[in-house]
């Protein structure tokens, strides 16, 4: 079910439980921290790596919304939307997550839609160099099955276990990006 | 020497690196992360001990900017500030992290003020309940000794080593709050 507020701290902890008793053992603290916080994730993959990290772009795109989209991004169907799949890793490595997102094209200011839409930077970066204020609402995390595409990106196998969320970051007031964010169980232990 | 603009993803690096260096050890993943985000750090605290993290307030005083602290908050020397000592703890535990604030007034909105000021909520539930949207600047990542007030917060000695940061949470391009953390060296491992 699609959620339309931010996931409170008992409903982030909650599902990390859920989590933990699917899968029968804990999360690591650095997995709780990645599926939970509300700052920056290439910061923190900076800080652990104690490398640079960059965007691989696979995918980038401009769709226009459906339905489903457009309310998660509360904009209009039909809207264009710049789509993104990109791989977060250190340079000359394979990737540390792998990332969706849905960037809504209306409004958006020129010199940061140049960046969020055409340079391979990535978004917490973006922010810093344009001193955007934001806040970021968590919408869902959960258990996915790798894809073809993890496959490709990370060390695992079709079918396996990852862990993924789903956030906005909102600026005045409106949807800045919605990013969705997975990485192997076996990461980050 | 005191800054003026945050720190660089690699000046961070660095002061982590010059911290090791000198303590003879690594900082945990998680030390490293309480010291570099941008993000909500209650947050993180609730998510790594599954309960609810509370402040206890220690010290709560108006005072008049001296000439360093107006320059460190950007506002004219003499102007109030809200001044404030506390505890991020787990209700009827000890102390996870010692914090100080300083929150010029002037300027205010009044809601906000009332939460800022009166109420013992963290400044991250604040600026959640108010969806305020924010930056965060980190000024200064370093290690310093116990003093007495850290001795009565922590399991610690005085002259113990602890980690600590200053950092500014910005809004609408000014201070909203300038905030330093300190927390035992033998914590978070």
């Amino acid at each position: 079910m699609q959620r339309f507020r931010g996931m409170k701290i008992d409903e982030m902890l909650k599902a990390i439980d859920n989590i933990e008793k699917r899968i029968g053992f804990n999360l690591s603290d650095v997995q709780k921290i990645l599926l939970t916080t509300d700052g920056s994730v290439t910061r923190i993959l900076e800080v652990l790596t104690k490398k640079p990290v960059v965007i691989e772009t696979k995918v980038k795109t401009i769709i226009k919304a459906d339905e489903d989209l457009a309310r998660a991004l509360k904009i209009k169907s039909g809207e264009d939307v710049n789509f993104r799949v990109v791989h977060l890793k250190n340079p000359d490595d394979r990737a540390l997550i792998f990332a969706k997102s849905w960037t809504p094209m209306k409004g958006l200011n020129n010199s940061i839609k140049k960046d969020l839409t055409s340079a391979d930077i990535p978004i917490g970066k973006i922010l810093i160099k344009h001193k955007i204020e934001t806040r970021r609402e968590i919408m869902s995390i959960d258990t996915i099955n790798a894809d073809d595409e993890m496959v490709k990106a990370f060390d695992v196998k079709l079918g396996d276990l990852m862990l993924s969320r789903y956030y906005n970051i909102i600026h005045e007031a409106k949807i800045l990006i919605r990013i969705n964010e997975a990485f192997p169980i076996s990461s980050f232990l």
